[in-house]
């Protein structure tokens, strides 16, 4: 049985997709051993996970951490470490922001598969990461749920697709006007209809900034033209994305809204196990599902981050970094829930960008974006 | 190029399915050569395609038929002569009834590739078609709109399905009361929300006989439990089927209700081609999907069929046959729309199954039936 027991390493296993990846590793202790495990900040919770999964491998943050930690016979090592650890066959990037950056690329430098939560990661640095991926036939299995559901629709099909139709729930805020958002909290951005996940991609979902970043995260999985990407209002979240094809067939993906889906689907491929606390949808209880087009004016972030993704360079990073800061000011309430599409449109208008960045270019452009949003959120204040 | 060329055989040329087909090969004609045409009645139609695609063989019924069709270098010969043929790649079983049986046999038996529309042969003998096609590794591809989207959701994926969703548009009277369907006439019958086909099958997704016929003929194409089988009206038929699988995550078919698309499908397959008489979704103008669940109390054929399913043996013969002469009664005013379910009940009822039949016990079974369902109406008239 041993040889059918994959090894897995989660960095962010405090976060949502870390939680939920566990979950799914509780569920099927027979396919999956948890190597490594990964966390920033939550020292409580990772010291309750390294009690009941045993990694070999830890990593948190400072000295003072290690002492919030349980004794036990793992080793401590820095998250490009566990990312290429010969003992690792999946390595799970569920941490958020650019900190996925650097693990993503040591995995697929090492030719690990890597199973993607973090989005930033392909935004930021699509072009060398899936150069490195290809090099070293690492492949980069998506855990989104859009891009999730595009992968199942695209197994076994041959020919490339025509058209992605990423759907997106609309947000929170779907219907509103401009002037409506104006007046919004971060209390009423944070409930999101129909996903549970992290602060700041709860936040992205409700100025469809998120829907933006998945277009450019689908350009890079999927080697697709931009213009072949569109998106589409689903607000029930019940169809996670589509694909068209030559012959104008379409297939979707359908399933409640449950990331363990998606996690688990990269974990057991090309398998598809049963597990018992997924949920099967009903159908006796789901009478419609509708479709809207999205409100580019009122959520002018979307085009941004599309337009971003088209030009490229460095572009992206700065979107992604902009977007980052503005919204840690939104929820510190020191700016308004539509300064964040300014400040970062204003970021961007600013950047000088350069083509095919290096990993150092990139990260300077990251640095220099994340000081444009404060100095313009300290000059406005 | 001549090798990409695939040699198709179309039986029932001159019906619904086999003009369409015709279409998609006009469309294509760098794939496909049509070597067999076989009509039964529409001697004029027949013509005209004899003169524009020329075929190397023809079927027609009677001497007098002959007379009728133009002078060319055609050869006679029968449909079991057509579906054997060594140089058709790909027979297409469109004719309608129980005369598809016959040929869909010899074509399996001769190893052929069998795009199939005719779904009594499925229904009828599906036993028999299915073991002869698996010796003889004859594929049967599937050509109904619903077992064309199974058909495209299994694609790729390894393991079985854990459920099949069969989408129906639950026809023109879905919503009615049974004192509603009491009082409609053949014309109200042979209008389809959706749908343009022949009469026979225009009153079977009426009487949701169509719908019931459908699950028969999945659970031999694709080798699942009829408790696996669910049905679920779609009344916008957009979505032509779904495939649950062993994780919960379920994959849909979509395009608009056109039947070029199966049919391409079925004759390109593995490949798809882009032909641009094929429509292509427009979201902009698709609001909602609904669902519902079909009211198999208004509705009993659709019960009668999964039982006689269910049962096996030469049942699901006189459920076909049954139908197939209650549908007549009921077109020429004979009978009510609510006496055709009585009728096949009764069929069903009075008949003394075969179990594992030989083909020569389903014609009998077949005579048995069509004369039960004359003495019947003749008793009752």
């Amino acid at each position: 049985m041993s040889s059918t027991i994959k090894r897995l390493a989660i960095l962010g296993s405090t976060g949502s997709i870390g939680r939920q990846t566990l979950e799914v590793v509780r569920a099927l202790p027979h396919r999956f051993r948890i190597v490594g495990l990964a966390a920033g900040q939550n020292m409580a919770l990772l010291s309750k996970q390294i009690r009941e999964f045993e990694p070999d491998f830890v990593y948190y943050q400072g000295k003072k951490a290690r002492t919030q930690l349980p004794d036990g016979d793992y080793e401590p090592l820095s998250l490009e470490e566990i990312a290429s650890h010969p003992q690792v066959d999946i390595v799970i990037i569920a941490t958020s922001g650019k900190s996925g950056l650097s693990p993503t690329l040591a995995a697929v430098k090492a030719g690990k598969t890597v199973a993607l939560a973090n989005k930033e990661s392909l935004v930021m640095a699509g072009e060398i990461i899936t150069k490195e991926a290809k090099r070293n036939r690492a492949p980069i299995l998506p855990i989104d749920s859009e891009h999730s559901a595009i992968w199942q629709c695209l197994k076994g099909e041959t020919q490339k697709a025509t058209q992605l139709i990423l759907t997106a729930s609309g947000g929170p805020f779907f219907g509103y006007s401009p002037d409506q958002l104006e007046r919004i909290t971060p209390k009423q951005a944070l409930k999101h209809p129909s996903w549970q996940m992290g602060k700041k991609v709860t936040i992205d979902s409700a100025t469809l900034m998120n829907k933006g970043l998945e277009v450019i995260e689908a350009y890079w999985l999927f080697n697709i033209p931009f213009d072949n990407i569109k998106v589409l209002i689903q607000p029930q979240s019940i169809i996670h994305s589509m694909v068209e094809f030559a012959d104008g067939s379409i297939k979707a993906q359908l399933s409640y809204p449950d990331m363990r889906l998606p996690i688990q689907y990269a974990l057991s491929y090309p398998e598809r196990l049963p597990n018992p606390h997924l949920p099967r949808l009903d159908w006796s209880t789901i009478n419609k599902l509708t479709f809207e087009s999205p409100d580019f004016d009122t959520f002018p972030c979307l085009n941004l981050a599309i337009e971003a993704g088209k030009k490229g360079g460095t572009y992206p990073t700065v979107l992604c970094a902009a977007d980052e800061i503005a919204v840690e000011f939104f929820l510190s309430q020191r700016i308004e829930f539509t300064d964040i599409t300014c400040l970062v449109e204003q970021a961007l208008e600013q950047h000088q960008s350069i083509s095919h960045p290096t990993l150092e270019e990139i990260m300077a452009a990251d640095i220099w974006a994340r000081q444009k949003i404060q100095e313009l959120v300290g000059a406005s204040t």
